[in-house]
């Protein structure tokens, strides 16, 4: 079968591999979609980073492997002592590996397992004709939400965990800073949860407009300034949540002065290194940054069933390709920024 | 009457003003001893930062002020219409005054009012020998209760606020950065929560001798790897509460590679810029950074009862000083490190 096979930096190869078979207490899947995300570019432009380069204690796999962890598929196979799934499942899947043991999985936050592996970066992954997953990672698609859009399902509970985290309620006013994938599915969360006073904070032009057609409204940093705008909306009481998407600087800088005494500040960001953070704000106002990281199942749940409802939309944003242009016309324009979102079909299913 | 008066930048005097008398609803108070600030010492070297140059809002004063907002007395007169209130009586004041009318006074937070005034700073202060506040600000101290330990308590319900806010509860392991005024308030309030393994990081071998001669152990951060220790010590769940009193980015850095997933690190500090701070392991962790900014009643209630109950020590931490001296002793002392905390006693009473 093919498989996008990560070797290091700069390589990714589609090599002819051996279709998986279902160990116990496995299935196989036969992929539907696969996407792309900051990570694979990470790991592509400047790794290895999480894909390991010795046995990894809970898979035991190391460089070369099967890229991919952002899937959707088909069940085509059970192995023994599986119960509760059949050929022709159609599923997406949470791809975590957790110890179980220590201190955050016995408080059920496996998300953040001292031990956390990931399907498709510490174990053969998903953009390939077929993977084979344990039962604990997967989560059923009802019919109505095709298999695009549960191959997002992860990035988006990515974005859903975060809102979580914002402790938002219906009638408070949030602020999202960055308009990339995290950023809108931050917008599709926090309309999940009943917030309709959203303001996406984004200077480019291109991805304004990306979010803007999705129907959210928009501010321009380097046309106005932010926090007064806020300010003046809130009756100068400020956000009652605001996330960082963004990672940068300036971003931080401005959400930490518009967010609202003991509310949060939420960052779902790569930071590349420590930032010139005004802690100052945070003191007077006792308001707080909230890291927050991946998520747990009751999030690929809330989305899955967000997305039954009609509640997300892929136009503008989310490009398809064959998996045989997975370089060119994924890494390569995901890091020119000439797309936003790249899902990988391996099978020819669009 | 004497009275320290604050005129501007390296200005104060010890002039002869009238004595106050108490307006509807105030007291009159002969001050047992008030505490220098490290505000004070702002306003002294750097100021006029929060005393007012035009008249307050809340107070209608402005410079030239009667500073002092740390500080404890005995009524001597009560203003018409008080009620509850008698000559004799011995209190702890709270000095804010708030507005009682923006989202955080509505919510109960009054610490982070919007218009929030201080008397001291924004109003004729305690480093006088008589000051007029209104009852709202008074807490009673009992018996047991000195006149200096009762100037303490504005600064030490600072510490008890900011503990509080890091959530903690018995069995906990809790680290305090930086062993100032602030940070020997935190680990009294630490140990009046039943938290008995606390960790006080502090580079300056003075001030570990000082909070050590209390009972508490310390680390040194340049003689060890303080986020090693603490990982070995915790069996590498990390620190389920840590502090910075210290506001400087070393503490940060260090702070944030102790803090376990999804607890906090409580910043009470005054970043006089912003820092250097690495995001990036509040995100892996899911941890966050808290601020936490003075203090309301019940933290004067909380911190008045444990100091009733001997929860609270001076040795070897708090001079006291006449007022006379309290440009030497007070504040050119304290800024060349020769003192921790000082207490000025306008009336003798030491």
């Amino acid at each position: 079968m093919k498989a996008a096979v990560y070797y290091g930096p700069n390589k990714v190869e589609i090599d002819d591999v051996a279709e998986p078979e279902p160990a116990p207490g496995t299935v196989k899947l036969k992929v539907g979609f696969n996407g792309i995300c900051g990570t694979d570019l990470h790991e592509y432009y400047a790794g290895p980073i999480f894909v390991p380069t010795s046995p990894h204690p809970l898979t035991g796999q190391q460089l070369p492997l099967t890229i991919g962890h952002e899937f959707s598929g088909t069940i085509t196979a059970v192995g023994d002592g599986v119960t509760g799934w059949a050929e022709g499942d159609r599923v997406a899947v949470e791809p975590i590996y957790k110890c179980g043991d220590c201190a955050p999985c016995r408080a059920g936050n496996y998300n953040v397992c001292q031990h956390i592996g990931f399907h498709g970066l510490m174990s053969d992954g998903g953009m390939a004709e077929y993977t084979v997953v344990p039962t604990s990672m997967l989560h059923k698609l009802p019919n109505s939400v095709s298999l695009e859009l549960g191959a997002l399902v992860e990035p988006m509970s990515v974005a859903y965990h975060a809102a979580t985290l914002g402790d938002v309620s219906g009638g408070d006013t949030a602020m999202v800073f960055g308009a990339g994938p995290i950023g809108i599915g931050l917008w599709f969360a926090l309309r999940g949860k009943g917030v309709d006073d959203i303001f996406v904070v984004e200077p480019s032009a291109t991805r304004r407009a990306a979010i803007e057609s999705l129907g959210a409204t928009t501010l321009d940093p380097t046309a106005i300034d932010v926090p007064t705008f806020i300010a003046d909306h809130t009756r100068g009481n400020g956000a009652d949540a605001v996330f960082d998407a963004a990672g940068v600087t300036p971003a931080v800088t401005t959400a930490l002065a518009c967010v609202a005494s003991r509310k949060p500040m939420v960052s779902v960001a790569i930071y590349e290194k420590p930032l010139e953070t005004p802690l100052l704000n945070l003191v007077m106002n006792e308001s707080r940054i909230q890291g927050s990281l991946c998520y747990t199942g009751s999030d690929f749940e809330s989305v899955i069933s967000l997305m039954a409802d009609g509640a997300y939309d892929t136009t503008g944003w989310v490009a398809t390709i064959p998996i045989d242009d997975v370089v060119d016309e994924g890494f390569e324009a995901l890091h020119a920024g000439k797309k936003m979102k790249v899902l990988v079909d391996p099978n020819g299913e669009s």
